[in-house]
């Protein structure tokens, strides 16, 4: 029941979040790295219609990684229309319909929706086809919406649990607040201007000392070409701490050299 | 040199394009199901540095899917510094990093930035890690920026080809124009609001004619709601054939009962 990434650990777990409904899978394998790449993204409802080998198949446990949650506590139904009648609302990932009408939604379109019908309290459900052949027109015309996934249309082909790992990506995506861009500081902490002006001064006077900037006219711009590359990233404290170290252990060793 | 899936023919390869850098893989299987997630993204240059069992692997063509090409065109190297040596930015990919000082960004985030640098013709990296350990403390202090994806944090394991086909997935999406939603229609169109006032004066009429609309104070909302219902999704000209017949004949049907 427990896996080395905690696959017991995954409440809370939100009555209204998506159903995955694997549709006729081939391979238990399948099954398992589906439930894993389910995990990834906090999607935690499996549905399994006609599975070809049946169910339970022992080999989907190991390949799921520890999420054996999901594997534990999946549905079979027998036909799509019993593993949807209790949805509000079925998306069907086809990478290629023909002769179909309906409205077709990339991933993070679906995701979007999938949240907010979340949010409205609906049961909705995403459908996933067999691996060799993917959905039949007659499983689609059981969907609301198709969702066809933006990827280079030269190759298209997404093994099972990779075709679940973007739905369930964008999934977590619609509610998380992770900026697009942070800094990891661990112990130490960010620098303040004062304290980056207090090594530009050491630097400046050590270098003014050994005769660096003798050339009184180009002196300016230099001292200005250092203050950029300082400032282009943040620098921590304990980075300031190096370089003050740096500076002084140079010069202390062409003293000595003299 | 080709698959099912045209995996010979996914040119234009863009010279600014990023490279994808397996930092000492373990298993061929995954550089092969590695090229296969980064031809569903669109990327198409492959490195790899120390390869646990040597390189060229047979088993790894098999496991593409038909990216041949991107195989037979990898490049093999020794250190990671050897593999980023001509590059001008790289990314590292790393689900928990710890005691470094580094801006962090997420899949998304890291995208842009990797589509901006293509623009200005820089070249750029991204490093993945060995299957088990990840990237070691020295791989990381290689690379400008880490790159987090945001996932499930009590379920973070990603195997090898999966991390690539996120990053490949999100580089794809930089570029891309799909529509969040749009609507199939194939061999017909979207029915104009003429088409659609026809049919609806077809049932209303028919409607009357058999009594359904005899209370003449609901009649406005009943024909109201029907409106909506009809206006709801787009509707086709071909359905729109479809609902007369099915009109014409439910009244046939009844007056020839009589």
């Amino acid at each position: 029941m427990t896996g080395r990434d905690g696959g017991a650990d995954l409440e809370p777990i939100g009555e209204f979040d998506p159903v995955v409904i694997l549709v006729r899978p081939q391979l238990a394998e399948n099954i398992g790295t589906t439930a894993r790449a389910m995990a990834n993204g906090g999607l935690f409802h499996l549905r399994i219609v006609a599975p070809r080998d049946g169910w339970p198949q022992e080999r989907a446990w190991p390949a799921s990684s520890g999420a054996h949650r999901i594997l534990d506590n999946a549905q079979v139904f027998e036909t799509v229309d019993d593993a949807v009648a209790d949805l509000h609302r079925v998306f069907a990932t086809c990478p290629r319909p023909r002769h179909v009408v309906k409205p077709v939604m990339t991933a993070r379109g679906a995701a979007a929706e999938l949240r907010v019908a979340s949010t409205r309290g609906l049961r909705t459900g995403i459908l996933f086809g067999p691996e060799r052949a993917g959905l039949d027109v007659e499983d689609m015309a059981r969907a609301d919406t198709l969702v066809r996934y933006p990827l280079n249309p030269k190759f298209m082909s997404l093994n099972l649990a990779q075709a679940v790992l973007v739905m369930a990506y964008e999934w977590y995506l619609t509610e998380d607040m992770t900026p697009p861009r942070d800094l990891m500081t661990n112990e130490t902490h960010v620098a303040t201007k004062g304290e980056l002006e207090n090594f530009m001064s050491h630097l400046l006077r050590e270098l003014d000392d050994c005769g660096f900037l003798r050339n009184e006219q180009k002196k300016p711009g230099m001292i200005r070409n250092l203050r950029h590359f300082f400032t282009r990233g943040e620098v921590t404290e304990q980075e300031l701490r190096t370089l003050h170290g740096v500076v002084s252990e140079l010069v202390s060793a062409r003293k000595a050299r003299r």
